[in-house]
């Protein structure tokens, strides 16, 4: 079979964080922005947190929760409070501590000692304590309850080593924050939360995930119980995609949140938290993409088809630009996912072939190519970005007449987001390994010469405290992190692979992002 | 005529800024946060955000721009450069100058010593400089303009007085930021945005604006022409609603912004930047509010139409909640201004005169209210809010045919868009006077004890520099500035009002937020 040449110069089996910065680099996704730890978001990139904002807030409202918009600043002493009663009190936040600039004296700028703040603020790193405090002004009564809310917003956590929407020091999230009656409510609000993201992963992100709560050791601090969806990457490495938090009482008892009952008497909320970021675009890239760039679900793809008209600067192109204008026009007129399908005629200057590989790199679905001999006939050239290669080695296009086309167009998207979540759904059920028993096998299968070996399902005793911290420190000098406990695991048998107790469930282990 | 009474305790005319905070707190749009000059927007006031958000984005993409996303922080050498070719240079800025923050020993917190940044951060007042950088990278050669990008972001500028939406230390924005080959693309692209703000201000705020270009010494610093729509609120008092900037090659050569041209030679690109703000639903509450609380144009509510069931906690609420659902999903199937009928049923425990009221103040287009016999009777009682009260001093409800409100519901919400339209613009052309030709009789016009005066509209030189500064200090006595020089404006006639030369062109002396 003749040797495929791939769009991109380094591949995933060679050197696969490399291929990913180049997918994104390729793609035009973002960039560095020159300010440590902030990247650029370009408008591919941005596109595609578009659509996911769009269809996530879809969701979030359908559940009944209301987007609010809170502050930027946090004042200092919220966190003093917050500190007092959660343990592990993350530090690393972004501090303003003066509010204008004066030259130097020496051509530059400096912040102005006499403008010195008196209580410094803190860029949010997230919004629990000032949500916190307003939930208290909100709350008086049983009648009030459940509280949702609900806010988009940019949140900054002072990363040292950064990786492009996986980990960057700014990055766009939501957050949601509900408080509740009591803790049957919270936990229904928790779990509803966990199972949207869920749900949201699979059919609109196309990426399998595994629902489930994190151990003790992974929680949210202060959280009660912390969930998680759990996505594999082509690696083998886990992703946490997104969190929610049943948070108990505690929080509430910070912020003041109380509300009197049906009876009268004054009572604590229950809140949880719950949140997904960029982050999944980092999950989408190392589920999808390939050796050529990104392939975009076509739910999430900014334009999901793509044409190109095959320009020669020359009198015949007047004929084609305008066939290719009523395609475009009728495919416009179709809806995929319930929603118009968005396609672009791309009639910028520049050699189709060029403008094919762009499009190829950043994950178009479908990309049509339309020549003056194909407009005369009524005929369109189409290739899938699932599908790019035929055995001869050669770009992977398909002959059409126009109306058949239009005929398909729509059950060929639909065709590509199912098949992108079902190639990533064989992969990531053929890269986890039952029956492994014990830790010394766990070293073996995790050997460091063995590449991405995916996730490992093991039963355990679910210990606490210290005697979790060890089987946490056993398994960080593999690498390996507890994932999460599965909602729908089978139940568990046999004896903890840590503790050699009596297992109580079964938990994923697995490198992590 | 009986004497209504009016749903809020404090008048527009007798006290038109305490009216104001009263509109927001009553119809539960913002609240001060406790973190000092930000607000916290609350679902009412966000959700009029989203569909401000949600329709100029729209306006924004079909004209070929492409949303970006940048970083919250801007390092100061990035601001040192822009000081050195701009004059008025903004200094109230909030500076990040820590990156940790530790117990101070005495059971607080305080920023870490040893995490002092090496460069301070400054948190965005604008992004000129960091979109610029980007631009210098991105742009190379003559193909890859214009270049057309957009950003909705929060931004800080640090107010020493704010008010809630007008003027804020945060607040919600979308900048565009564009690069041009020439002068006059770059021109073009200005008044492109000022037109498209026009546009929106008139068809979708049913906000009556002029359109024109600032003065002088209003430009935005380093801009070469400042161009603003200025809407006139119920105290006379002017609102500056959006800007658009043609910003000349000066940021382009701070930033480094150059392209080769057709024949091969490095040139300078001309920029512009042009926004609006969340400071537009304040000029919203101040056009459209009356003493009722707010009243929403119908293409910017959150919800267009409430339904309120009159349950009376019976075994009658089964078949009136059926009713009522039924009457709601019918109109959620229908489409007003392009869109689907925004609809809720309110079916809340409470009083349904008490959430009447709260509806009212938020200022929904139209309430229906349905009792028991109604649902028997297949009738509606539906009420405008425009049209609130009949001669009688009473709510001014109607009661219909089920169907025959169906035919009317779309028309109505039509009627209620344009009455709001209307009135506005009645009462701005109503207060702009003309023939004032002296200062002494300016002077006599905004004289203190006149409430409400409106805006003058003068001839003028046209004076620059320093002779210029002297009118704006005149004005200024009179605590007044100029707005704009509007652009379909008659040709200016006579003597300057300032100057006594020749007049040149047409400005707006008003008041201002």
């Amino acid at each position: 079979m003749p040797e495929i040449r791939h769009a991109l110069s380094v591949k995933r089996a060679d050197n696969f964080a490399q291929w990913y910065q180049d997918v994104i680099a390729e793609a035009e996704m973002a960039e560095e922005s020159g300010v440590r730890g902030c990247m650029v978001i370009k408008p591919w990139g941005y596109g595609i947190w578009e659509r996911i904002q769009t269809l996530m807030d879809a969701d979030i409202k359908a559940a009944g929760v209301e987007n609010c918009y809170f502050p930027l600043f946090i004042p200092l002493s919220y966190f003093a409070k917050e500190a007092e009663h959660v343990e592990g009190f993350a530090k690393e936040m972004a501090v303003v501590t003066h509010h204008r600039l004066i030259g130097d004296g020496q051509g530059s700028l400096m912040p102005d000692p006499e403008a010195k703040l008196e209580e410094p603020l803190v860029v949010r790193p997230t919004s629990e304590t000032v949500i916190g405090a307003a939930m208290a002004r909100w709350v008086q009564s049983w009648r009030d309850l459940p509280l949702l809310t609900n806010q988009w917003a940019n949140v900054v956590r002072w990363e040292m080593r950064t990786r492009m929407f996986l980990r960057t020091s700014e990055f766009l999230w939501q957050e949601g924050h509900t408080a509740h009656a009591d803790r049957d409510d919270a936990m229904t609000e928790t779990l509803r939360a966990l199972e949207m993201y869920r749900a949201f992963a699979e059919d609109v992100l196309a990426m399998p995930v595994i629902a489930g709560e994190k151990p003790e050791n992974e929680r949210f601090p202060g959280a009660v119980a912390t969930y998680s969806i759990e996505a594999m990457m082509q690696d083998g490495k886990a992703l946490q995609a997104g969190t929610s938090h049943y948070l108990g009482t505690g929080f509430a008892e910070a912020a003041g949140i109380r509300y009197q009952d049906r009876e009268g008497q004054q009572a604590l909320c229950h809140t949880t938290s719950w949140g997904v970021s960029t982050r999944l675009i980092g999950g989408v890239i190392m589920t999808h993409g390939d050796d050529d760039g990104l392939r975009v679900p076509p739910r999430i793809a900014p334009h999901q088809i793509v044409i190109l008209p095959m320009l020669r600067e020359d009198d015949g192109d007047v004929a084609l630009l305008a066939y290719c204008e009523d395609l475009r026009a009728a495919l416009a007129k179709q809806s995929a996912f319930g929603e118009p399908v968005r396609v672009l005629l791309d009639k910028r200057p520049g050699k189709a072939t060029q403008k094919r590989w762009a499009w190829v790199k950043k994950g178009v679905p479908l990309i049509l190519e339309i020549g003056g001999r194909d407009a005369a006939g009524g005929q369109v050239s189409v290739i899938r970005r699932d599908r790019l290669w035929n055995d001869a080695a050669k770009a992977n296009f398909r002959a059409m007449a126009r109306d058949a086309f239009l005929d398909v167009a729509v059950t060929e998207l639909e065709a590509v987001q199912q098949s992108l979540h079902d190639e990533a759904t064989a992969r990531r059920d053929a890269n986890i390994v039952r029956g492994i028993d014990s830790f010394d096998a766990l070293a073996v299968f995790f050997a460091e010469d063995k590449r991405y070996p995916g996730w490992v399902e093991v039963c355990w005793s679910r210990p606490t405290g210290a005697a979790l911290e060890e089987v946490v420190a056993k398994l960080k000098t593999l690498k390996l992190t507890i994932r999460n406990t599965p909602l729908d695991a089978e139940p568990a048998s046999g004896a903890c692979l840590f503790t050699g107790q009596p297992a109580v469930e079964r938990i994923y282990v697995a490198r992590a992002y």
